[in-house]
């Protein structure tokens, strides 16, 4: 089963109540259930439950909050969706990146959507661990709440899948322990074999590093690879 | 620049008039403008033009079509979104994957939508290469139709923005030829160096061809990895 329960999807002073119901169908779709609304300039309606389109009980069961910083007091891991970095700095993801952080631990998550006109306030996004910014055309940047709310869910899903996949297969991924060692291993079979470029002796092993941690080694295939390594130092 | 210019959505037998303008919107949003209409049930309205919220040049050049197949006559691949499998053994592609698989030609490309109700009928997704199915919660899998063009048209923008960076940063990835050489070059080490199991021969080198083929190697990293072995075969 995928569990996405513990993320709620907040959205702050939303104007149009039919992109409330729209983002509790997306919600719906993609497995979340959480809806919380802070100041809404209108409760959930009639155009709210069409638009829902049988996500009634996302919208019955939302809870309606009249303070952002109340709202949110109970949250462990915040993000914010932002149109643009606004001079904050902040750690910036996009949404498939934010999905993977998120799922990477089962905290109390909210992630937070602003008005349709204006978006989130400065404020507001300096309370986000992150920001989350939906890559879009620079010349008409402006995305419906309700299809920003369905980008990001989707990509939770998409991640929930992923990791749900690799829970199945028993896949485990190797460590940063065991990557460092790996690394170490590396380095002294190709100075070893008298590999490294002198004048740039951490070149060739930067260029192996980032290889093998864009391939997220599973244990077995370290395993494998240091198994080489070792077979290679055994022969002078 | 990115360049989606050779990608038109396509819409069939849609219902609403507002989907087909929050179509627009997002296909806008992504940098995506070729809209085709087949045989909608009502014209871009006032409604279409309000939920297309200022993407008004993509209805004004939409193409409106009374036949499905002359409308895809001069397409070369062609994607098709489906609900289900419906019995048809398709190739099935999630967005992520279907974005990759566009992107990776020019071709003149075209991704169908279904009317809300009923999706593509079984003759229309026959016509398509690929089948595009958005994963959703299988209690609740009905997505609204501007609500999947979202995720599809986001998903295109993404993969054109990964395969930008790699243009800018000039990386050539390693070809099928060379892949093969190199893993001919992988068996020839491990068989030298005494690795290969006699009972199991092959199962070690899947294992190796399974983690390069997920690491998608670029030209100087294959280089790199050959040269590697090199130096071990050199040393007897």
């Amino acid at each position: 089963m995928l569990d996405l329960s513990h993320i709620s999807i907040v959205l702050v002073r939303t104007s149009h109540p039919g992109n409330i119901g729209a983002a509790a169908r997306a919600m719906k779709n993609m497995g979340l259930s959480q809806l919380v609304l802070v100041t809404p300039k209108h409760l959930p309606n009639g155009e709210s439950i069409a638009r829902a389109s049988g996500a009634d009980d996302i919208l019955q069961n939302a809870i309606i909050a009249d303070d952002f910083h109340q709202a949110l007091a109970e949250y462990e891991l915040i993000l914010g969706t932002s149109a643009r970095s606004r001079h904050l700095p902040w750690p910036l993801k996009n949404p498939k990146e934010a999905a993977l952080t998120v799922l990477e631990s089962p905290q109390k998550t909210a992630i937070i959507f602003g008005n349709e006109q204006n978006g989130l306030s400065n404020d507001e996004l300096a309370s986000c661990h992150y920001h989350i910014h939906i890559p879009t055309n620079s010349n008409f940047s402006s995305l419906n709440l309700a299809a920003a709310v369905q980008v990001v869910v989707y990509e939770l899903r998409m991640a929930a899948l992923m990791q749900h996949e690799f829970v199945n297969e028993p896949k485990a991924l190797a460590n940063h322990e065991e990557m460092e060692g790996f690394y170490q291993h590396w380095q002294a079979t190709l100075e070893d074999l008298g590999l490294l470029d002198p004048s740039h002796p951490k070149l060739l092993l930067k260029r192996i590093r980032r290889l093998f941690n864009r391939s997220h080694l599973e244990k077995n295939e370290l395993n494998i690879l240091r198994g080489f390594l070792s077979a290679i130092n055994k022969r002078k």
